[in-house]
């Protein structure tokens, strides 16, 4: 059983979106579960953090990756540390910059998102990256 | 008034996608309409394109834009043409290949995303667009 932990400045919590996290989190029953971490400022992420040796901060700077090879990544950082994976979202001013050097930067868009769509990307991003893994035919390309 | 239309390959209309999607029409009330049209296969969507002279495809391989770009095109494109934009999402299997000569080509993101996930981020992108013009505080970066 896999299991991630998203950090994130700032709560969001609208019913359109917990309606549609809640359909990925029902499908990785079994397999993965993601545990949200919500931080109500720079200071509170950094201390949430400072008990985590490995993560991936996404950041608007970062690499970007097909789905194909985020599911390589993904999968690759779950196997090196345990089946354990944390992922950390910035809030509305970006990532504090103390931050960006301790982890690998990735980057969903060159476009700006907002949280909660960042939050619903990464969930999708991670259902898929097991279908990729499992060869289901979810994934098309 | 802009209009927009936004043509795709399979309906969606889950629940949550709707609510989310209904919270930017709110916010677009009185500067932007947004049409849906839904093609139920790829020869359906070609005859409804067919009345039409501009369009913008949303496409993997397309060109990608920051948000601040994204809005210089699309202000561009609706000063342009009367006010009117034609945006067009592709199915599973991709737009077909014969309308990809025919527009501009842009993607949203190197990752695959979900119909539903492409629809909101565009409507987004669109709510973002015209408060980059605007120059209000909603567009960080």
């Amino acid at each position: 059983m896999y299991k991630v932990k998203i950090f994130s400045v700032g709560k969001t919590k609208e019913r359109w979106l917990e309606e549609a996290i809640d359909l990925y989190i029902k499908r990785l029953k079994g397999k993965m579960t993601i545990e949200w971490l919500f931080a109500k400022d720079d200071a509170a992420l950094l201390s949430q953090l400072n008990k985590e040796r490995h993560f991936i901060l996404l950041d608007e700077n970062g690499k970007q990756h097909t789905s194909r090879q985020f599911s390589s990544m993904v999968i690759d950082e779950l196997e090196k540390n345990g089946s354990r994976l944390n992922l950390v979202i910035g809030g509305a001013e970006g990532l504090p910059p103390s931050l960006k050097e301790k982890g690998n930067l990735i980057s969903l868009s060159k476009l700006t998102f907002t949280h909660q769509i960042a939050r619903l990307t990464l969930v999708e991003q991670l259902y898929r990256a097991l279908q990729i893994e499992q060869n289901t035919p979810y994934h098309k390309d």
